[in-house]
């Protein structure tokens, strides 16, 4: 682990032939974003080299560093490129096998030097299922992958914008298999998650959760739904009972108003929507995903590779540079609540 | 119908063991709400006047009307007392048969003084459904009594607040149960429903409708739930084909975003949250609803009989001036639509 000053953050650039490379550069030139953190870039300087020609953009310097060596105290932005990437990936703005192994590659290197403790923490860029899937992995996504490779048992994917921190249940799950997706022990599994993680990386002593119902009116006592009854209140009982401020579960048009999110430190939310609807109002261009419930500090900007932009040189780099300024202060968290 | 000058509107006082008589007060005496329109309350002037008694609230002048007289050109607050309610309901916070029984004889008064055209639009405070229950009544809820009095074949619950227009698909509904609930049918009848009254009521020629996903992604390409294949895509076709303005399934965090909404004149949502949580972040307190799809005006504030609240005077009747305001709108352009 470094040690004071400013956290280092892995940063992988994500799919080469998305507009990760283009938002890295963009990032990495933002006066914000540096005053925060020290970087690794896990990516190509070739693709980032293609990128900044392309688009005129200011390359930042970069000092390389080796496959295996520790980063240690040096400063400014170093760069591990292990895989040799094609400069001609840069633009491609479609999903291909090289783009997907690098971007794996690149993940599995950085969790590695997280969980050999240094980085402080992790930035992934925006990466391809397709690409992946391409390349011969299995992955359903990051997250996944990132959990597997920490040793995290239980991720719970977070998003945060403006102020606003909503954890959710379930993700990226249809709604007709919500019912069946929503169990009393996730909802306990999850509160016991963003209670530890407030504490831990965001200096909240004793936080107060927001427990969001599933159905219309919170099922108003069974009339639309039994969820609330038969998991939901159960597993905030519970948690309450483990010394965990929570309430709920409350109607989810309730739980996003002003009045309601100002009691609270985080909401906990039931599905993917529920929690996407409010961050993108309020957050919309600077909301960032955090994987919480790992035992490694991981953001990510809350975009995908948005290939159809790749060649217009106009992607915005805003969801990167809050994904590396609260990568930053979960580091810096961590530090004095240890 | 009225002639030019201000609208005529019913006004309807709801439960009288509610909080309905006291924003009822406090909006007639509303500068902005007085300013959109004349009245003719259906009430209990007891109750009101317990209710001003109580809280030391300004008394409105009114004028008595009898059962069966035409208001006419009248001016100021008329006031159509029908009912005998003791003034001892005034503050009774609880669901009593008398009241529901009252809050049924005002709205079925209030809606055939509409479709004889005797007033411009309906203006309805908030009813218990157990009230109305404890009095033999078997309505769900307002909207279906007012559908079946006013003829009203497909009513589509519609919330607006600060500019934001959202129709819903299905209202009270339980998560589980939304996959058989959204039909190509409903999608395609609120389509028509809302794009013919943006014209009617709204004054808007071209009405541009967004559509909004039931699953996250809307779905991604049938990864996440065929809601978006087999139901509201082919109701977005075949809308356009009949040369309504419309686009989607679009995930709905994606709709909700400033940008997309700048584009759309209103939006058709799939469930009861996905309305209410957007409306409800920008307009808390000011959020109206209305029901589109009935041949005269309805629109009510968008709160309960908060029975909790009743005895202490603390009533807001912000959603209900909104709820004036909109429907003296409305009636204004549907004048000029003729």
């Amino acid at each position: 682990m470094t040690k004071p000053g400013k956290p280092l953050l892995a940063f992988t650039m994500g799919d080469p032939c998305g507009i990760g490379s283009e938002v890295m550069l963009r990032a990495l030139v933002n006066r914000r974003a540096r005053a925060a953190a020290r970087f690794v870039i896990f990516g190509s300087e070739a693709v980032l080299r293609q990128v900044a020609e392309s688009f005129d953009l200011r390359f930042p310097r970069m000092t390389r560093i080796s496959p295996g060596e520790a980063p240690g105290k040096k400063g400014g932005v170093l760069l591990l490129d292990e895989i040799r990437c094609a400069p001609a990936l840069a633009l491609r703005g479609h999903a291909t096998a090289a783009g997907g192994h690098a971007s794996i590659a690149w993940i599995e290197s950085a969790v590695a030097a997280a969980v050999r403790g240094e980085v402080d923490g992790i930035v992934t860029g925006p990466i391809s299922k397709e690409a992946i899937h391409k390349a011969g992995h299995e992955w359903p996504g990051h997250t996944e992958l990132i959990a597997a490779r920490s040793g995290g048992k239980r991720p719970v994917m977070t998003m945060v914008g403006d102020g606003l921190r909503v954890a959710l249940v379930t993700t990226h799950v249809a709604v007709r298999d919500l019912p069946r997706a929503i169990t009393r022990r996730k909802v306990l599994e999850t509160l016991r998650v963003v209670h530890h993680d407030l504490r831990q990386y965001f200096g909240i002593k004793r936080p107060r959760i927001a427990v969001c119902g599933l159905n219309p009116h919170a099922g108003e006592a069974g009339r639309f739904g039994d969820e609330e009854k038969r998991a939901i209140a159960p597993a905030v009982r519970h948690a309450r009972e483990e010394g965990i401020a929570c309430d709920g579960p409350t109607p989810a048009d309730v739980v996003f108003t002003k009045r309601h999110l100002a009691r609270h430190d985080a909401v906990v939310a039931m599905y993917h929507d529920q929690a996407t609807i409010p961050v993108k109002m309020i957050a919309f261009d600077r909301g960032v995903n955090v994987t919480l419930g790992l035992p490694i500090i991981r953001t990510s900007p809350d975009h995908g590779t948005a290939y159809d932009i790749v060649k217009k040189g106009i992607a915005d780099p805003g969801s990167t540079i809050e994904a590396i300024r609260l990568a930053a202060h979960m580091a810096t968290c961590r530090r004095r609540s240890r």
